[in-house]
């Protein structure tokens, strides 16, 4: 775990750019001895950032400019052909060529995708890279895919969401045979849409422990690791229970802020009420990975502060030393050939 | 609001049976005098259970004796097609025949839906009925449809359930001209699939407050008072809030309870923490409707208790005095002739 590890950060994307981005690289190599950083972007903002930081890193963070950004609304397409000197393209481009094992960005994720098939293009076998994150179980976490990389997904490619997502598991997480659910509403064989029950037949005797159908709420009940699903349902599934999270916290300040008795119990009641919250901080959960490439890229929210972009570069990290897409290439090669999934 | 309703609750359905639908509807009818309720099942078992909780309900509670019932796994073609005496299909024929206004079942949706339909047929101009039901929000709630009735839906399909939605909404909140937002994946528009980019082409210059798209976070943010989706999508975000609201729960309780301090603050912030639950009590949350049929059909969920079954009567209730499916069909007819949508 202590060889030297590189990555490239695109410090100019999400909400708050360099203010951000630099301060969580800082705590980072501060934290990792074997890793070093390449902050990607806009040089002379980046440099006065640093030496606003300025602590004992030596020389493992550097700067690399970068003349151009995509802003976060920008069409993928645009992004794509407009700007080759973008910090999200350079940093890319660093994995493509070897100079960094992973990159990481708070970017527009259409643009990051865009860019990254072109540049990485995709592991033999995978049609399409899909996005992966974790979120909180009964158990401890379940990883779900596709989180919004694939709108239309046959049967096929869910199949290789499922083959990818268990073994980036069994390798993040050091599980020996985690179990895959496929995203359906109903348990019953004759529910779901076409592709689910097709690729549910194709899952069925594959190396993967697949366990089936599950609904939503095991997304949360931990009865599997790994949950697969097309990109359009697993987008709006996330974004509901953001916005469900956002409500039950605001309405929890508002009874407790209700008067002076409540505010007092609230004040009494805070490390509980910490401690709650703390288990199901987003900060923690940051860093979603586009998986089925030919190189490592982790997604950070666009809002994402110090500790969460801390925790985008630690996601990174892992899959680097783990090795996760040569797992992922090994293994979709065996199934797509022996197992004939396609 | 005073003329008499008739209502016919399917008393075998749900987890529970007669155990929770008798006392239910005592509560109903107790509550509400203009309210005359059919119970009907197992005529044995229905009057045991009246006669436990007899009370001054003179003779707004009938018996009607159905000698089968559906099975909460059975297929719903099997329902449909074996079991003719079944409380749930006795219970839909007499919204057909005119002896009650609406009916509520806490049975199998699929089965429910399967049965109602091709008892009461469609609204013309709807193609499928949808399942709409409501969910809390910052403003107060938001109505989402659909919810599992239709997996795989045209855009001409979502657009049906917008004017369904729009129509409800407007007659049961007694809102003057509801927000309609379409469930996407990003507010840009070169994001989402075909059905809904269509459907937004289609909604806009309908009468309907078309907002055009939004995303899941929606569902809660008061933004909108309609969300539209399709049933898989809209199946499965309503199972994960259910499932992170337990997961949520759960840990709330873990977090109170960790030692002896905990569960003292616990205990002074019950009211407090009781408040916060009541907010979001998924049993006032209860009774999901089939739109876009020729009469009411509330859907009570399986596990539903006592107090949730009463909210799915009051539900059923609300549209009866509204007039729901007329509204529906008079708008879907407008619509689809002269705003040309199919």
């Amino acid at each position: 775990m202590s060889r030297k590890l590189t990555i490239a950060l695109d410090a100019m994307g999400g909400d708050h750019g360099p203010e951000v981005t630099v301060p969580a690289a800082i705590d980072s190599v501060t934290r990792y001895p074997n890793l070093h950083l390449i902050l990607v972007g806009d040089e002379a903002r980046l440099r006065a950032e640093l030496d606003r930081g300025r602590s004992a890193f030596g020389d493992r963070i550097q700067v690399r400019h970068a003349s151009e950004m995509v802003e976060m609304h920008e069409t993928p397409s645009k992004a794509l052909r407009g700007k080759k000197d973008s910090s999200m393209r350079v940093a890319i481009n660093m994995v493509k060529d070897g100079t960094a094992d992973a990159c990481v960005s708070a970017g527009n994720t259409g643009a990051l995708m865009a860019i990254a098939k072109f540049v990485l293009k995709t592991i033999p076998g995978v049609d399409r890279p899909a996005i992966i994150a974790m979120l909180p179980s009964k158990t401890g976490h379940t990883h779900v895919l596709d989180l919004g990389a694939n709108v239309d997904c046959t049967a096929e490619h869910l199949c290789q969401f499922a083959v990818m997502g268990y073994e980036l598991v069994k390798a993040v997480e050091n599980h020996q045979h985690p179990r895959v659910g496929l995203l359906n509403i109903g348990e019953e064989e004759i529910k779901g849409n076409e592709q689910v029950k097709q690729a549910a037949k194709l899952l069925t005797g594959t190396h993967i422990n697949f366990v089936g159908f599950v609904e939503g709420n095991d997304i949360f009940s931990g009865n599997v690791e790994v949950v697969v699903t097309d990109g359009f349902t697993g987008n709006v599934a996330l974004k509901a229970i953001e916005g469900f999270a956002k409500l039950l916290g605001g309405s929890l300040r508002d009874e407790f802020g209700r008067n002076l008795v409540t505010k007092v119990l609230g004040l009494l009641a805070l490390p509980v009420l910490r401690a709650f919250k703390g288990r199901f901080d987003p900060r923690r959960y940051n860093g979603a990975s586009l998986v089925g490439l030919r190189g490592i890229v982790v997604k950070s929210h666009g809002n994402a502060d110090r500790t969460s972009v801390a925790n985008a570069i630690r996601v990174a990290m892992l899959e680097v030393e783990m090795g996760v897409p040569d797992r992922i290439g090994q293994r979709v090669a065996e199934v797509f050939a022996e197992e004939r999934i396609a």
